[in-house]
């Protein structure tokens, strides 16, 4: 099996370049990008549904949902108001890459949009590895998952700009250590922006979309 | 990238091959084996903390745990009464596979055991492409994922021999339509076995162990 390992690193090189190009076409058009991970459940695609009403007069927002199957996240993404919301299943990809993406822009006309948000496939491990040419990655934690969570999944944690620890409603339910979980994130990504929150109840939210808005502006 | 699909399906049949090795291991000693799968933070090791009390007086348990990184589910697993419990640590892989299974049979003498609980890397796509020579495996939903896994997640609900559902304690809490979510299971693994349960509260774990013990006395 050592021939795996040259053909992986081919995989991995020619991804990286076309999220490059990626990224241009995105900066070219003033389009500020992010990706959106997570395991399965954490609550991507209720975020983006939160989301969306914060920013109707404010940023015009395409939708690129990844997913094995189904069309049910573009389809909520597109009731909250995206004005674009592409599905793209992956068949059994456990993750997105530059390749769908560049795919999913290509029907897009990016001067239409100020944000494109990227809904990666729920896994707290391979969409990690896959570079797709946004200007962020972003982590919805939710405390159901636990409290050690960045301990055993240090590579996601590692890699992203912003951390969304969803579902703090459930809190009083649950034995979730907030310290503990904290503790890990800063020894994997010191300073890592967090945004505790609940998608149920709007608690926390503001914060979450101001970050966004600023990251937007900035970049049109 | 046309190079790739052959390794892939080379590597695929050299791990089946070892599954079927490791079958054969764990027949000859008269071990039943489970190989437990779900996303992160759905309750496995939970679950197998709950488990081990039960079996106490029943059955010699043990335990490998596959993780990225650490060894606290190994640890929760040992606490909890696993007469051996064996931490893999992956790196970044995103599941276990037949050749991992295989070095940590090594470390065990298996004629010391009746049953082996896997617990795989959190994961609800690539643990279900892997064969690991198991006899049963056991899906563990969670309420707060979501009702609607089954749909997104096809390939892992259509692989499974026995569905746990856990934190029902959550379900006054959380919008989670379990007519919908049975409806996906049922559409792609109609008649699977199914325990909702609460690994926090004990409600439904009996009919779990039940199962289980059975499985084990038909195996032994």
């Amino acid at each position: 099996m050592t021939q795996r390992i040259p053909v992986v690193e081919n995989i991995l090189n020619a991804n990286d370049r076309l999220a490059e190009e990626n990224r241009a076409r995105l900066d070219a058009a003033g389009v500020f990008a992010v990706n959106i991970m997570a395991s399965p459940g954490a609550g991507k695609t209720s975020l983006i549904e939160q989301t969306l009403p914060h920013l109707a007069d404010l940023a015009r927002v395409a939708v690129v949902d990844g997913d094995i199957a189904t069309s049910i996240d573009a389809d909520r993404a597109a009731a909250a108001g995206a004005q674009a919301a592409i599905q793209i299943n992956t068949g059994g990809e456990c993750h997105l890459d530059a390749v769908m993406l560049h795919g999913a822009l290509n029907q897009l006309d990016l001067t239409h949009f100020d944000l494109l948000i990227v809904e990666n496939v729920g896994n707290l491990v391979c969409p990690a590895s896959f570079k797709l040419g946004t200007h962020k990655s972003i982590l919805v934690a939710s405390v159901p998952e636990g409290d050690d969570k960045p301990y055993k999944y240090p590579g996601m944690y590692r890699g992203v700009d912003a951390l969304v620890v969803n579902k703090i409603d459930l809190l009083p339910y649950i034995n979730f250590r907030m310290d503990f979980f904290t503790s890990g994130v800063q020894a994997l990504n010191p300073n890592l922006i967090t945004f505790p929150l609940s998608c149920r109840t709007g608690e926390g939210i503001d914060a979450w979309i101001d970050w966004l808005i600023q990251n937007v502006k900035r970049k049109t």
